[in-house]
């Protein structure tokens, strides 16, 4: 297993991350950061919740991290799959919202987000894990409704 | 043929979208007003659209219209397939936006919308033509691939 010898930072999943990170950069603030500091944002450890407000409204800065994160994950359904996903974010009120990532006429994700402006992950570890979930389900969804998929 | 007996404010659709049109006004400033009156602002003449700029950002009001004619679709989509149908609409930037109709995992509508602001049909007959072709395909779209919409 070469995946061993990855860090959290060098999975497929994070490195498509970085990517997605650096192209809604559009004000170049990350200049000069490494790829570890341009993730580090995406950790939401417990002691970092605990300095953010229970409620809120997510800013700007937040979304585009929530984006960067599903459209990492739509670009690797696509990777996976050959067929092209495409994501779509929708924020409603107090850090509510819902994401849909479609292939063809199917839906391979459909997610409701709660405490966006607390958006993150416990770790690395969990972020890849959580990724590689959703991009396996979003597989396997394509499988059983192939037709659908390529539609 | 009873439908040629129906004014184009009497057709089921039309009905539908005043049941929303009701559902939205969380403010009661529909009060008073006829279902005709209710509906006449989805009316949007070559007359109305001269007054109104070319390019501009939809306000509250006009989203909500939207909003009531998307969820009308989605309903009657519910009603004429028996399978809930859920609307997913999210605007992007000056005036433009996506609207989806998810039926289980299958996307039964996805449209690029554009000229929001200026959101409305030419007459009484076109909305109904035109949201009646929307749930049609939608019916025919669940009929292909049933199994993903049961999903």
């Amino acid at each position: 297993m070469s995946e061993t010898k990855l860090t959290p930072v060098q999975t497929p999943f994070a490195q498509e991350l970085v990517r997605q990170v650096r192209s809604l950069d559009t004000y170049d603030m990350l200049d000069g950061q490494n790829e570890a500091e341009m993730l580090d944002p995406f950790i939401m450890t417990k002691q970092r919740k605990r300095e953010i407000p229970l409620v809120g409204d997510p800013d700007e800065i937040v979304m585009a991290r929530v984006r960067a994160f599903y459209n990492a994950v739509a670009t690797s359904i696509e990777t996976a799959s050959g067929l092209r996903a495409v994501p779509m974010l929708k924020t409603s009120y107090e850090g509510f919202g819902r994401v849909l990532i479609t292939v063809g006429k199917l839906v391979v994700l459909d997610k409701t987000l709660r405490d966006l402006h607390r958006f993150g992950f416990p770790s690395f570890e969990q972020l890849n894990t959580r990724a590689d979930r959703m991009i396996e389900n979003a597989i396997v969804t394509i499988k059983a409704f192939r037709e659908a998929a390529e539609a």
